[in-house]
């Protein structure tokens, strides 16, 4: 039965598409926007219109962007002959919040996944190869450490490999904090598989 | 350092403003969100404007309705002389989803809390004790098992005795599917305090 407004099921229903909000937390947020000031309101959806519209792929990189180059691309700073592979902007993103890395990146937008029915054309693959025919001296394959993320390291370190240039993978092992109690066989047995003498 | 898009920054603020949304997933969000088709991102954009202009209060009972009367007031079936009174809009729709409660109802659009500088002045109390003017023969007090719900609880019962009319509060016990040992001691000796006899 309906018991207040059309407009607020509507609302909640909107909310509860985006990922990780359960119907719970879209009524509570559908409740708390009717609640706002108009302007707050409004700034809200420009926001959102304004982000959609504006951000496109960065040229080079396939990073998000609002300018035709990214401001990682666009920086003559930065070590242009190193390329790091991520899957997608937010793992971009986690990298330049260590602020440890110096060279660009390439953005996949995607893993190779046969179970998704997500082959080698359907990522920047093809791109990155174009890529690799400039000066490049290393590719870093930061792909996720999932299955899809490993299937898609080796199947890029396969097909560059011959090119010469050096192909690296970030390294797999206990994560800084974690209690080896808590961590999985596979991650401790590669934590030991990449031992390094101190 | 921006490594992306200012849209993207500005968007992921404005999302991590909303209750329960920190600032992974309000990042999260807002690449979704730029992932989105247009005509999605429009059409979230739209209900929330929409919600926020057509939805208001109640004329009556300060439920949430986009027309003058809401549903529930506006139903001639439902008993309008039995009044539950809760604190919020979705304390209201928590009971109408019960499907059990045939009575009207009263939002008092918060609690009092002198706390939080919240006094009776503050909340729909006067318009409660102004429809209570007309022909009422129950007023149910469902404000929250809280601090501030049953202080408000307490003044309303207070107020509205001296006029005759039945004040009665909703059972404080142990929820049903309730586990006894993951239960406070103040709701279970409640819970024996208000024993009903089978």
């Amino acid at each position: 039965m309906n018991y207040n407004s059309n407009y607020i099921g509507k609302l909640t229903e909107e909310l509860g598409r985006l990922p990780g909000i359960g119907s719970k937390s879209a009524a509570r947020l559908a409740y708390h926007i009717i609640n706002m000031p108009m302007d707050q309101v409004k700034n809200l959806t420009d926001t959102i219109t304004q982000a959609r519209e504006k951000v496109c792929l960065c040229s080079e990189c396939f990073n998000l962007t609002d300018r035709e180059v990214c401001p990682v691309c666009a920086d003559t700073e930065r070590d242009h002959r190193q390329i790091m592979v991520v899957e997608n902007p937010r793992d971009l993103a986690a990298y330049e919040k260590t602020g440890k890395y110096k060279g660009v990146y390439h953005v996949l937008h995607g893993a190779i996944s046969p179970m998704l029915g997500i082959g080698p054309a359907d990522i920047k693959l093809k791109e990155l190869i174009k890529r690799l025919e400039g000066d490049v001296d290393e590719l870093i394959i930061a792909t996720n450490s999932s299955l899809e993320g490993e299937a898609t390291a080796m199947y890029i370190s396969k097909l560059v490999k011959p090119t010469g240039i050096k192909v690296s993978r970030i390294a797999t092992g206990v994560p800084v904090g974690g209690d080896l109690e808590y961590i999985d066989e596979v991650t401790l047995s590669r934590a030991l598989d990449g031992r390094v003498t101190l």
